[in-house]
């Protein structure tokens, strides 16, 4: 096969594919569990063959004129590599979410109705520089009983490469097919324009990487898409809140790390104690050189503050996903109007309400419409590992079929099960 | 507003849900289920209003000549107006889903972590004939806390229209908004074409009808479609078989009613018990006029049915769904055959296994990949009102989000909570 011959190519990948899948969705337990533990072992055995490989990956990359942090992105650091040979044996630990039957009951008629979990079939993954995603959805495959396509960031191929053929090892010491994981292995882009286009291969694909790229693979893929847009994540400090708390908990969500999905982009602050907050978080922020886009009222409040770097909020400020050191703020006269403010120009993706008030919590968790709400804690915690998922194989901004942090459930269905004994309908 | 500005009036429809569904989403059980029990009640007391709007549709279709089928389907009997009205008080009945929280584990972070059930938000409906579906999306609106904007068939406008104003009175009645459910009042179809493409007053839309609407609905949607094509359902007779159960359950599963979408299309029988089993089976589709359409092996053992409408089946004829007394007709020599046959040739609808072997009675369950997978039951129980649903808003073919009879889980998601006590990310 010619290799530049990208349908031909693909058609070939989704055969290979749609075959391993009906292999995985019957797989057992103790195989994909092994297929996991052996994957994790040769992560940590292979150290010296993934840093040659991610050397060359770095070294075009510093020779392209990448920016400092896009390089870092692509560094498979020791630390990085145990990460996720640790999210492999989590997942192996794991329950086997499929062949699970739940809710049986038993009908009038005689029938007894339930739910069984079984897996998607194939997903396909387009994902750009981290080269640990790789593993991540492989693994998540693996265990829930899917096949994948993955497609890696050409900055990353060499990387991805070395990891993937420790994958297919795993998989073949298991008994399983190496083809249950691909990785297409030209850096061609049209071979991305027919991963989307192959519903007879592929029946679903998770995009990550900037909003334009997931955009365009919305606009033209022939299969369903979990996606995931921009993460403008609010931060809501109510009227009655353990101020040293909300200070350290506001300090982490917008600073621990600015480029996250997950990192807060606008404090909203409840009037009656905008006096005795602001200047506290103000000062912080000043400290750690975040600019402030304030409304008029936190502005007069944060002018007091000694070198804080203080915009007035545009409009566009309250929808803005910075991913940088700045943040929007914003005085709210109740929770109200902070609820209002986050379901108008929040991404739905992950809000916090700060706050002692119980019946406050309560209505902030009931009526913020967003895939994570949470009371008293750091909007960073927004994230499949940190929610137990095991890993992670993106976080999904939709309300439909899968929602927030997506692990394994988020890759299967529930078909239903009818058991019966010759009845008949009447 | 001209009422012939499609636009502008589907703007101003899809603005009142949007604003309702804010409301519905707070709505107590209490008042939901109030309107529901309203709604049974007005149904109820309402049978000459009903029947008196129903017979201009009736008298309208007689005048164009619709097919008498098509006359049966748009017939609000008072046996029909029972059955919806039992279906609203059944939803009332049940639990409501919303707010549950499920799943909350405390995370080693400290952190608490589940899941809350909510609302989607609208749901669009495009349904044709049949005017009881319009009590059903509207009972199952208002108990999943969802608005909709209904559009039924132009055929059925004035017993819709009934219907609607008194569900409009029961959600008054009940305190809720009456714009939760709406119907489309014109009966122009670029109201359709609107409908479909408003991501911003709409959040998903269910399409019931022929499978042409369907694909063009599907292919021309702005927000997710939970879709329904066809069912071309199989009984599978296997090896070991109580002959007698099974005669019974796939006279059922073909001949109790021709037109849903999961009667049995197809029948397989395993080459051990052919001889017995098609000759008793053959003799009651002869006598129902039930035309069969065989491969060789069966079509020779049934040509000594006497009267038996036998064909040669074509290759086309395992992909059919014939909603009508037609039913294919193929031996098989083994379990595997059966599945690789159903999971090729079949819709992915509804599968059953008549069997006393509980090996394959498992293998059938797990193997065959279909939103309803049956053990010596008829498929003609595959029905949200059979499963103990309360009603069914429709059947999904999809794997995605819901799949197979949609109640009141398919319309909710799930968003994340977080319970914090002021944890960080480290």
């Amino acid at each position: 096969m010619n290799p530049l011959d990208i349908p031909a190519y693909m058609a070939h990948v989704g055969v290979a594919a749609r075959a391993a899948a009906t292999a995985m969705a019957r797989a057992g337990t103790r195989e994909k569990n092994l297929a996991l533990t052996e994957l994790a072992a040769r992560l940590r055995s292979h150290g010296p063959q993934l840093a040659q490989a991610n050397a060359q990956d770095i070294a075009a990359a510093e020779a392209a004129g990448l920016a400092a942090p896009m390089v870092d992105r692509l560094r498979l650091t020791p630390k990085v590599i145990e990460t996720v040979a640790e999210g492999c044996e989590q997942l192996a630990a794991m329950p086997d979410p499929i062949g699970e039957i739940t809710g049986v009951k038993r009908r009038p008629t005689g029938i007894s109705v339930g739910q069984m979990r079984v897996p998607l079939g194939v997903f396909g993954m387009i994902y750009e520089s981290r080269p640990n995603v790789t593993i991540e959805a492989a693994s998540l495959a693996i265990k829930s009983g899917n096949a994948c396509v993955l497609r890696g960031g050409s900055e990353a191929i060499h990387s991805n490469l070395a990891l993937w053929k420790l994958v297919q090892q795993a998989l073949v010491a298991a008994g399983l097919p190496a083809e249950a994981v691909q990785l297409v292995e030209t850096t061609d882009r049209a071979a991305v324009g027919r991963l989307i286009a192959m519903p007879e291969y592929v029946d679903v694909i998770i995009p990550r990487g900037g909003k334009g790229l997931i955009e365009r693979i919305s606009a033209e893929a022939k299969v369903p898409v979990i996606k995931h847009l921009d993460g403008n994540c609010h931060t809501y400090v109510d009227a009655q809140v353990d101020l040293a708390q909300a200070l350290v908990v506001t300090d982490n969500a917008k600073t621990q790390k600015y480029s996250p999905c997950n990192a807060t982009e606008s404090l909203l602050v409840h009037e009656a104690v905008a006096a005795a907050f602001l200047p506290r978080i103000g000062a912080l922020f000043a400290a750690k050189g975040v600019e402030m886009r304030c409304d008029a009222p936190s502005r007069a409040i944060l002018a007091a503050v000694p070198g804080a770097q203080l915009v007035d909020a545009q409009e566009s400020d309250w929808s803005e996903e910075y991913l940088a050191p700045i943040i929007s703020i914003k005085q709210v006269g109740s929770l109200d109007e902070a609820i209002a403010h986050i379901n108008r120009y929040g991404s739905h993706h992950t809000d916090a309400i700060l706050t002692t008030n119980h019946p406050n919590a309560m209505r902030f968790l009931r009526e913020v419409d967003s895939a994570s709400v949470m009371v008293n804690a750091s909007t960073r915690f927004a994230d499949g590992f940190e929610y137990g998922l095991g890993a992670e194989i993106g976080i999904s901004t939709d309300k439909f079929h899968a929602r927030g942090p997506v692990g394994l459930e988020g890759l299967t269905s529930m078909k239903w099960v009818v058991l019966g004994q010759g009845e008949i309908r009447r």
